[in-house]
């Protein structure tokens, strides 16, 4: 691991600040930090009504082997400051040696793969100040950019009527966020990743078609595109699927398709599909199907592939919808045989690249008692909700989730038979929901990682994360779901916290009167 | 290195295709690819009218440690395909551990730093076949990402009039996108970053002030933002930037931060700034400037950070000139005491998160001489240009760049009177300019990798390609650096080259027709 991957990957100020802590005798004290997002992704023409948490696993991944060894000791000790004086004194960096790793953690966190709103504490992570301020970067780096992909991806595969999905993103993703964006498209929607390396480390096979150039290959030396496919035929006889648009789709990469595609029935081969890569998706496809159909192929998948995202195949399956029927081709079974190849879209969340997730300190040991911590802003919307937390998700009568309650720790909203819902930031707003009307109240967090040990069932298998995931959009009210426009989901606050949140307020507004 | 990120960190399908050139014995056959892009990143609001080159480093890094070892040839060897059978032979998993290195590709391109623009091969790749294919989507991965980020910090660094800019993005940057990004960024325009291991890497000071969380732990523990910075100021006090908004900017940040800049210059150290991170900070900075110039302070710097952008850079220093004159201060010595720290927008490059660069097959060896290829397309842009090409500058006479113009390898356009330079794609376009309207003509393309070596001063020093950026920029344009509306510079092909396209695309649309 070089040492750009290692304890070294934070920003600098955690650093500096640990030490700042180590200085003051601070850096023991108990802290408590979450970390959540304030708003869904915004895609500019459409918008996410809910996020899929994802990244985790990657997070304890790297503090499982982030360590201050000698390597990093020595980098930092060589920085300097304006006077030419080292910024880091030797007792803290020995300090930094024997206590600058995660074991005196405790994360509590909501599930990978599992339905998340803003304002949430999706992970709440206590231990001492030093300790707890270093890990903030990596966290957030890795859960940010997970679960916008994981979001993304689930968009495009709700979109594009649950056909298989595969993530073609690598050539164009932001550097190797090619990696970690296959783990979050998998939970999140897509079935596979032509990502060879990151395919292969998460058990999963990769998957891909062919490019252009294997095409050209064969007509810049005299052979033409159907000794092309002839050639893929022969090589990949189970596994043929044909690009058709390197020269002109209808008029040759179709008719050319359906001619290897005979060859290989008569030698007893079945052959999957066509690709088209280029042009307009639907009408082509009801072409290359009515075409296929004729020809016998009813059941090769149509692969389709060029800048696909939610907006361009909820476009997509309308023209078809629409179009095919006037063709002759059945759409319902046209669209049952699209297979989509997402490539930079998914990969680089396009239209909002990034979750804005934050981590932020919310309760600080005093006096052996846990003080809320609190941030006032010129931004009233940043202003954070203090102390120790947990999240509630209250299900309504026909199963499905209406509502989510951040609450404080000690309460236990499984038996109240009143929940008095408060609006995060609009004081006047609020509800109050008798436990008569709901059917399951379920706490979401649960404890993933103590003593420098993972516990529970929260990351790893991309098959269990997916369970959860499925679970969680079935419960999910379908204008929640919309891709343009989602309806909002309502994420309150208990009458505790709310009142904790006032009272803290007032008292640092007063404060700066006095 | 984890399976991810040596030689299997490709698309499947340069491996499927890799065998079937094997099978097909075609895989030691001469090939060409070239690497370009098609358009300028377009960010919504705003257009590029240039990008600069990055990322090539990373690439060689890549190719001199990708080998297909043991550990990835198991991996494809356990791949299956529809039948259950293999979908690699052992004969070709032979060949790959023994050939699948690019020791036998020759690379030229254009340097690191350079302006560079669409349709140029930027980096034109030779060797056999199959090798040259395994390379595309390592090479696409890093180009275009550190492409598009050294573009977007060059930008920035040019609507911020050139102030101190410090790259901040990790929290939200794609995965380790987060390292990659901070050379790309260092490249464009960013002087420093506070990615402390990449920065440490690439041989950098990592920089950063202080969070918030700082400042609450004080607060929460009844000691108040006054302590905090006090505290901030004894740990630090050659290096003093105190973070000004956890509770109310201009009510308590400004006058605490005074106070301390004023115990601190008593003890005869230097207060080195503030940061405003939240609310107007175009307003914020005017005020935060005149109190601090009656403290005093005219020298301390002002850092602004919070989804800054090249737009929002422009727009902050409008407001600066419009209104810090009503307010007494000077607004250009307000602007030259901006430090941006620059996070989200940058490692991200919001508005256009990825650059479109291609990879395509443009000759191939057949009967001893280079074949071009071509590839039409349902979409017409997509059309490449042909053959073994350069790419040629030229600057007119008051030294600044005119054109640039591709042309065949053959030609060399220094020795030309007249150059007749022709529209891409638009066939009725052309202009000719004359040898002595120009002060320079200069071949962009140097050979950079050989016989598995580094060769030349393509990558590597950062302030080598900063020089290289610097005096492509003094020699662009102003329209064409322009942050929206950029005038269009223009890249044409060679008369020559242009012939050779119309031709090839006329014998394949003929070859359709018979």
């Amino acid at each position: 691991m070089g040492i750009e991957n290692g304890a070294l990957y934070t920003d600098f100020y955690e650093l500096t600040m640990a030490q700042l802590y180590f200085r003051m005798g601070m850096h023991e004290r108990g802290a408590q930090f979450d970390y959540f997002f304030r708003s869904y992704p915004d895609y500019g023409a459409h918008q996410a009504g809910y996020c899929l948490t994802a990244g985790m696993q990657s997070v304890l991944e790297w503090m499982k082997s982030a360590r201050f060894g000698e390597r990093e000791v020595e980098q930092l000790r060589s920085q300097t400051g304006r006077s030419g004086e080292a910024t880091f004194s030797e007792d803290f960096l020995t300090w930094l040696k024997a206590n600058g790793c995660f074991d005196r953690l405790r994360i509590e966190a909501v599930a990978e793969g599992r339905v998340v709103h803003p304002e949430e504490p999706v992970a709440v992570v206590t231990g001492p100040l030093a300790v707890a301020q270093l890990l903030e970067s990596s966290m957030l780096n890795h859960l940010n950019y997970q679960s916008l992909i994981a979001t993304k991806a689930s968009r495009i595969k709700l979109a594009g009527q649950n056909q298989l999905t595969i993530e073609f993103g690598m050539r164009r993703a932001q550097g190797l966020a090619a990696n970690e964006g296959v783990r979050g498209a998998l939970i999140g929607g897509a079935d596979f990743s032509s990502n060879t390396g990151m395919s292969c480390a998460l058990g999963f096979p990769p998957k891909g078609t062919h490019a252009h150039s294997m095409v050209q290959a064969f007509i810049a030396t005299g052979k033409g595109e159907l000794e092309a496919f002839r050639a893929y035929a022969k090589v990949y006889p189970d596994d043929c699927i044909l690009l058709v648009d390197t020269i002109d789709t209808l008029g040759s990469g179709i008719p050319n398709a359906i001619r290897v595609f005979e060859e290989l029935t008569r030698k007893g081969h079945k052959p999957v599909g066509v690709r088209l890569d280029s042009g307009d998706l639907a009408y082509l496809s009801i072409q290359a199907a009515k075409a296929l159909d004729q020809a016998g192929f009813q059941d090769v998948s149509i692969v389709l592939s060029n800048k696909l995202d939610e907006m361009v195949l909820m476009q997509i399956i309308r023209q078809v919808r629409e179009e095919a029927p006037r063709q002759g081709v059945n759409p319902d079974k046209l669209i049952d045989r699209f297979v989509y190849g997402v490539g930079t879209r998914l990969i680089t969340s396009r239209g909002a690249g990034s979750l804005d997730g934050v981590y932020k300190l919310v309760a600080i040991e005093d006096k052996g008692e846990w003080a809320p911590a609190i941030k006032l802003s010129e931004t009233p919307a940043k202003i954070i909700n203090p102390g120790y937390k947990k999240v509630w998700r209250l299900y309504s009568g026909n199963g499905l989730a209406t509502a989510d309650c951040i609450a404080m720790d000690q309460e236990n909203l499984e038996q109240s038979t009143k929940i008095d819902l408060r609006h995060p930031l609009d004081f006047s707003k609020s509800r109050v929901v008798s436990s008569e009307q709901l059917s399951k109240i379920e706490r979401l967090h649960e404890k993933i990682w103590e003593d420098g040990k993972e516990l529970g069932s929260t990351g790893g298998d991309i098959a269990e994360i997916r369970k959860r995931r499925d679970k969680d959009l079935e419960s999910l009210d379908t204008g929640v779901k919309r891709i343009v426009n989602p309806h909002q989901y309502h994420v309150s606050l208990s009458r505790k916290l709310w009142k904790q949140k006032r009272e803290l307020i007032a008292t640092m507004k007063g404060e700066q009167e006095e």
